[in-house]
């Protein structure tokens, strides 16, 4: 920065005042503070809070501090900082070495009473603190902690699977507290354990976190009201037409399966947080694919263009199905594109599962992302590369003339 | 256990004792020790190092302790145990509340030795202590921890590659260390910093966790000579004729894709390391498809039989071209089977990538996995049941008469 420390200090001193004098309430983080001299940010977290910051955030920018350290710093801030009491204590941890969550509780300990932190702990590189584990720690070990936070964790799991969802970026089966296994216990002596006292072997309520004690829940023949009480139970709250919404997707999708579990209303449910239908230039129309070994995987695409409503038809081969209707997409659409990523998974059980797949695809240097769903994981494969084209239509169409910037 | 405490400390002293007259290392591990009182802890260690304990663990069965706690134990043990310098402390420590890795390391600060942890932090529930995170972290760290392992780190990512292609539990995206985004920098301001002053930004090498350079490999004209050489940048030591049988893969692979990635040559290697021939009861002959939208479903399915060569031949539909081959499958073998989980992801970037299939069906009460690869997804989704189903036909046969059990 070419600055003396005075120079730093006199200018954040001034950046705060100024900020202060436009609203009330003013956070002030210095960049990569857990390694920074300590009398030093003494001095920085001083100056600020006199200057009016109400809150001073300590991050620790490349996730390279222990818990020990965390705790060193806070406590020293909170005796050598003279106004400590006129400010909250921030943390903001990466988690380069695994660390994040430690970080932040070892800094809550300490008397930090802000956690910066994400829900499935994203964020970038390796991440964030994760919300659900600082949470979940804090409350199972209240006895450490001595302080609450005012998160309703019946909402994590739910919170959890909706971040999933809309980012493509599933959480790994052994993640703690929100992971498919963090609440199944495998060994048998533990199994007897939890029969006898589940207490002993069970820190945490499966419910606590939202986790529901059934999955299954509706078929064909349930109602509206049935619907709407589930969708209560998984803390979704929508108005009535959003209802009637979620309803008629219902029985399109009880028609082709069974059994319809929570994890299929959440997909649909989801489905209403997708981009507008503004955004949508092309339609799938219709799709037949052929396939297999020995044979030349073929597709045939009809697509439906928004604005005249017409019909394009087309067909091409590719290495499977469905890159021969990739193939096609782009020849009709005429956007050029690279699929990036590429990853299918099962939303829910059963061999009437809705696949659901997510993809990434480069198109004139930008990435374009895009999700479909069916019980037909090749008519979902398809539904997401539309949906991304779309967006690259509509980043395309952004940028006007010049695609490349 | 229906034991006072002096019967406890007499059982694991005659018991150890008898493990020692058999071996001369022995493990001793007293269940929820982080639960445990510190006094009543004190005196089983001591009494079991006395009897030949030579390492002594200290698990913390539910994943409930603290860093802060496990300091505590650890030197609460080093200074009150006399005898303590005649055996190796040990850590266990699982990750229900996200701290298994910052116990471990707590524990190792305050003299462990051994550290029980899992590649990908895999393990019951949330999993481990993550080898990769404890590795990393008392490397990057050795100023904090004083203390090295003997792992080489540039077979970590390679490694947990491999676990995951095995057990089919991929990793998050964020995951720390081996998460696909853990050396990736997005924000522009880091970025630069990160082009003026690498080690400002960057605490660890990608390189010294033996995440390649480049991904991009061999093409169609690579030769054996390329190919060994990859394999040994990669830490794959193979034979001649496990390289016979890897070139042979690669070149029909290259035959199919222009650019052959590192993860297509691990896919193949992998491979290898599947259950022998002789598991294979059903073999893909051949597979037809036909699929799409206002199309029924339909596929056309060979399979031969191993014991007498035969072709079978059959068709079926379903609610998608791959839902149809698995329904014509479990009709062809007889084999009645749920598929439970399913998981697709393209194992390389690109038009033309790998598709990777992971499955999980029951059958006769009984889980069984598949695991499928092609750069066409159906087959690879047709090879990944097939497998699948061959494990539950073997498993129906070690049963005997009666598969229930």
């Amino acid at each position: 920065l070419r600055m003396t420390r005075e120079q730093v200090v006199q200018r954040v001193r001034e950046m705060v005042a100024y900020a202060r004098s436009l609203c009330a309430d003013v956070e002030f983080s210095p960049e990569d503070a857990s390694r920074t001299e300590l009398p030093f940010l003494t001095q920085v977290v001083e100056a600020v809070i006199e200057a009016g910051a109400t809150t001073v955030n300590i991050p620790d920018t490349v996730g390279y501090s222990t818990p020990d350290h965390f705790t060193n710093i806070i406590e020293h801030l909170m005796t050598h900082v003279k106004n400590i009491k006129k400010a909250v204590i921030s943390v903001h941890c990466h988690n380069d070495l695994g660390l994040a969550v430690a970080n932040s509780l070892a800094a809550v300990k300490a008397g930090a009473r802000q956690v910066e932190c994400t829900i499935n702990g994203l964020g970038e590189r390796a991440g964030n603190a994760s919300l659900e584990e600082v949470v979940m720690a804090i409350k199972t070990r209240a006895d450490v902690f001595k302080t609450r936070t005012q998160i309703n964790t019946k909402m994590i799991y739910p919170t959890s699977r909706l971040v999933a969802l809309l980012t493509g970026i599933h959480v790994q089966r052994n993640k703690a507290i929100v992971g498919q296994n963090a609440f199944a216990h495998e060994a048998g002596i533990h199994q007897d354990g939890v029969l006898k006292h589940r207490q002993t072997y069970e820190i945490m309520n499966p419910q606590d976190v939202g986790i529901p004690e059934s999955k299954l829940v509706l078929g064909k023949h349930s109602g509206r009201h049935a619907l709407r009480d589930r969708l209560f139970q998984l803390g979704v709250e929508l108005d009535d037409k959003q209802i009637d919404m979620v309803f008629e997707q219902f029985k399109i999708l009880a028609d082709r399966k069974k059994e319809v579990f929570d994890e299929d209303i959440e997909a649909i449910v989801s489905q209403l947080f997708e981009e507008a239908e503004a955004m949508r230039t092309w339609e799938l129309a219709s799709l037949q694919t052929m396939g297999g070994t020995g044979v030349t995987p073929t597709a045939t695409v009809q697509l439906k263009s928004r604005g005249d409503d017409r019909i394009h038809l087309d067909a091409a081969t590719g290495d499977g199905p469905i890159d021969a209707a990739f193939s096609c997409i782009m020849r009709m659409t005429g956007v050029e594109a690279k699929l990036q990523e590429f990853d299918l998974r099962a939303v829910t059980g059963g061999k009437d599962a809705q696949g659901e797949v997510n993809l990434e695809l480069v198109s004139n240097g930008k990435t374009y992302r895009g999700r479909g769903r069916s019980t037909d994981i090749i008519e979902a494969s398809v539904l997401a590369f539309v949906n991304a084209i779309n967006r690259a239509v509509a980043g395309g169409r952004r940028n006007g003339a010049s695609p490349e910037k």
